[in-house]
């Protein structure tokens, strides 16, 4: 039997302290939904990281351990450490998967990632969203039909400022009427990033069938499939000849 | 004074001989409003083509000074000729520029070009699009603030089948819930393809002074800057080596 | 345990008829020799189908079992009947992987879905081709180190005409001084193509073992991960909205 | 007349300062070569700045007055202070152009606006480069026919830890059997970016017609046709409708 997928679900976890609606969506804290959606399937393993942990619950052996990390921030981006951030980093460029899940748009380690604002436009109106497939047969979407309906819902806008995404594998359509890229990929050095839009502290978003799918889904695209060395070393003439 | 920008602005030109309803809303038929619009700019000089004059209007003389080819079929896309489509096909990697519009989709030309099926779902019940500018500072998106809004249009919805774009200008809302990716560019061979979606036979579409600034935009950017030779000729060793 | 890949390995086959040389380095033929690669891997099942059978070996049932199709031709591209082509265009649309080899760059069926002229320049000097990998940790690159290193081959240079590809996977350095993207992935519709270079019937590339081994791994990044039904159908205001 | 470009030509000047070789190479430092070039350009105007100068000679009026800036460093990247990155960033991302040569892939500008660790591989054997043009009649290849030949130069290899281009325009090809993305674009919010790798501080690159051929090509492209600010705003429902 192949080893299980082990994954990091992080989250701030402040809202969930101060805001008593938000602990009662989310009795377990929104990384305890999320890990309980990725254990329910039979190839993944996750455990939880939060910003009050020492080191935010990210070590090095944990990340070490870590073949995916999913991150939900929103309130407290700056309360993150540089030092932890850069780790992430190094991480996710040595093959490590991210997933970032929606106000993580502004989190240091997306903004490291992206290279640019990562701004957009929002509002908290609880209008529809319809997310639609824009790649189909693309592993992320597998057992989305044609899109996902998500009845009420915090709006995020274009222009979102970020570079332009290697597969675009979902575009939201909100009544209110604005289209927002909610579900992109981006390589960058060996590992795998992956952003999705829908997630908010008081909507039950994570509780949503199809929004559990596409997290499993999105954990298994961006597993690891090889690694990658940092280092910009000299090398000599014919260095890559092999020795016969 | 730089030379004009030679525009081609070719129409099926059908809906307008059947349809009182469409030659009312386009009495000099949709070639005549595009041109028209265009014509409007200091920089560019537009004529005419259609469907049912000789060779549609496409000889080698008019493709060879044509510098940027609009494009818009619906009913008749396989009354175009085989020989005319390998014409344009040609002269498009060449370096000719290619606007492709609204129901042009499915026109054989873009299909060629684009290798897939270039297939979508519609339905026209004249609600509001909201048309997103996804690329900020694009040239094609010059003068448009955040958005263009038509309040009455035919809805185009996701799939789209088409290759990944080379860039996403705007992305529409659709107020029955739809999105689509509804102006795209394309670099193929040394020529440039812009496909905008907007545009109908019966909502005023090409009346709309936004919609007219794209048009101008887009031709602007379609413009050769250079040409290419289809050619796959064996090459001697050290061809390129410039001799002393 | 898991179904094998169900693989077609397509080839011209003229070659092998006519050129004693060519006979003696593939004496199953360059089909053969590519089954033999593939069948090697207990995850791969393969069977062969040449030009001169009928319907070229690609009848469709034989389509309809096919999970990926490797296609080698080169002598006889216009050889290839269009009302074949026209079917495994739209298999590939609808999700079957498709591995475009070596000269395969200018068969009809490469032609079709890249909807460029796919031309470049060449020379049978039989000098050293070095395949620098660009996208580390991507599974058609799983096994190999830095470069893969082919003594004798015919080169290939830029311009390739092809549209941008989704990912560059291998760059070559030919000895003579040329470049060449030589391991490119295209999405075209449901399906994923994959263009890799190597190959040419006098040189015995196809038996190199790295060159076996983008083979496989090709082959598995190309099976289906999903479909697509090509239809451009109308759609009623709410359809996407599940009954309750 | 339309106004000049007003370029800025950054370099960290320590080579010239520090080694005689390169002082006669480039007797009024690299920044001076590359603006002297520009300035022979009829819609250029080029002034310098280097990292010596207070504020490393980039105030904020400098850069207000910058479409585009060019820039050059290599053995001092971490005495550019942040405060004058994130200056520069935010200009870029609003829309200035910014053209990063050489040995700069390990600036701090870069591997901001990338995200990723830049590194590659090296060798300073003086041997021949050929830059092949990946992208014909692309406005940054303008006047260049089939490729650049640098008879003595640095070698970088792949792999190159950048995310995947915009858009390739030159590829290299080294005589000691690398290859390397030599010439590449990015766009990050409004502004244009482009990587060339040409340039060494003790071989006479920037002396090269054809490499100043294509900076200043680079620059007309880079220079601004749009900007963007940088915000996150809650927007009411309804904001984007223009009042009646």
């Amino acid at each position: 039997m192949a080893a299980k997928i082990q994954v990091t679900v992080w989250n701030e976890g402040r809202h969930e302290k101060k805001n008593p609606v938000v602990a009662k969506v989310y009795p377990k804290g929104i990384h305890g939904a999320i890990a309980e959606a990725l254990n329910a399937q039979p190839d993944i393993a996750a455990r939880t990281a939060t910003l009050d942990e020492p080191e935010h619950g990210l070590s090095d052996e944990v990340l070490r351990g870590t073949d995916v990390l999913t991150w939900w921030g929103h309130m407290a981006h700056d309360d993150v450490a540089d030092a932890v951030v850069d780790k992430v980093h190094q991480r996710a460029l040595e093959g490590m998967g991210l997933i970032v899940l929606h106000s993580g748009h502004l989190a240091k380690i997306f903004r490291r990632l992206m290279g640019t604002s990562c701004t957009l436009r929002w509002r908290e109106d609880g209008a529809r969203e319809v997310l639609w497939v824009t790649c189909p047969a693309h592993p992320i979407a597998a057992g989305i039909d044609d899109c996902i309906i998500l009845p009420h819902t915090e709006m995020y806008g274009e222009f979102f400022d970020i570079p332009q995404p290697d597969e675009t594998i979902f575009i939201s359509n909100f009544a209110g009427g604005e289209v927002f890229r909610s579900g992109l990929t981006f390589r960058r050095g060996a590992g795998r990033i992956f952003y999705f839009r829908p997630g908010h502290e008081t909507f039950p978003i994570y509780h949503d069938p199809a929004v559990r799918k596409v997290l499993a889904n999105a954990v298994r695209w961006a597993a690891p499939t090889g690694s990658m060395k940092i280092e910009c070393p000299h090398k000599p003439l014919g260095w890559f000849e092999k020795p016969v």
